[in-house]
């Protein structure tokens, strides 16, 4: 059960609202966009390739499943459009019910209503010997980190300062967390570390 | 000019009042404080060697000169003791001037009042061919990295999650930062990064 989130020098992953999404997304993301491994998992050719290219790769292709938040489903959902980029069951956190949606390329949309640890039950399921990957937004990761169901944290840190937005990790919404390094790769756009959830 | 702070993985560094000082100061330098490398500058035998204390080892030897703030100064002087921990000259920068000290294993003190920059400039000298180090505290840094006379950020991140502090890289105080990761290195206790100052 992973969790991979962007995040700014200051820690930084969000916005707080709608004015503040577009320009924390794109200054934490941007060193994905353009990726060659990002854009394929979107059916695009081109992009650049280097370290945070086939990291990129490595590290998504472990997800036989994906849970997100409403919020980000709601959000998301048009933009994925018939070919979404997960390649995997997504499992939404939601108080609102809905019937499964079938996309192409493997992505299935299904809306589970009995909290998070329910989703990632699910989730796991769907992924069989494969892993889970806490895909967003950042409340339901925070909620995730707080139930303890994330034993791997997967941080990508741009170089990049922002004044102001949402952080991942924030002791009041995740609880108190204890993480031991494992790994620490400097890419071309972003410095990409993981930790192991310890508690 | 290089700046090497300890921050947690949520980007404070500091505290913002003296009773923040401690809780923050102990959990973000946590990894620094046993440290065979660390204990060796204070005269003291024994602690921990690893990465961390190699990597602090290197890093440190490359300074010949260090700059402080007043506060930094003011707090830090008695615990210094005779023989502090800097072994070389350590420029003061504030608005309270005072003849220079001398202690012994090479370190001095010396009061600059002309602004950072002059403190800067004056450690610069004193360190010859070697490389200057702006040791503290937060605000000295971020009025280093305001005026542009820092060109390298070595960030030793601490996989600790603080609720409050203050934080190195705030926009408001540093202006805006054009940054490249050149190094990455997970330790024992903390991961180890070093970036450019590009601006």
């Amino acid at each position: 059960m992973s969790k991979i989130v962007s995040v700014s020098l200051d820690g930084i992953a969000g916005g707080r609202n709608e004015e503040e999404f577009w320009p924390v997304h794109s200054a934490v993301l941007g060193w994905l966009f353009d990726l060659a491994s990002w854009r394929a998992l979107q059916g695009m050719d081109g992009g650049r390739d280097g370290v945070d290219s086939r990291l990129w790769q490595v590290q998504f292709e472990q997800f036989g499943a994906q849970v997100v938040g409403r919020s980000m489903f709601d959000y998301g959902v048009e933009a994925w459009g018939e070919t979404p980029p997960f390649h995997a069951p997504v499992l939404t956190n939601t108080t609102r019910t809905g019937e499964p949606i079938e996309k192409l390329g493997g992505t299935s949309y299904t809306f589970i209503t009995d909290g998070i640890e329910a989703a990632v039950a699910a989730a796991r399921e769907a992924a069989g010997d494969a892993d889970v990957l806490i895909a967003g937004g950042i409340r339901t990761a925070q909620l995730a980190l707080r139930a303890g169901v994330v034993d791997e944290l997967a941080l990508h840190v741009a170089p990049v300062v922002l004044q102001a937005g949402a952080r991942l990790l924030d002791g009041e919404a995740t609880g108190e967390l204890q993480l031991r390094c494992t790994e620490a790769v400097p890419g071309e756009g972003a410095v990409h570390l993981r930790y192991d959830v310890l508690r």
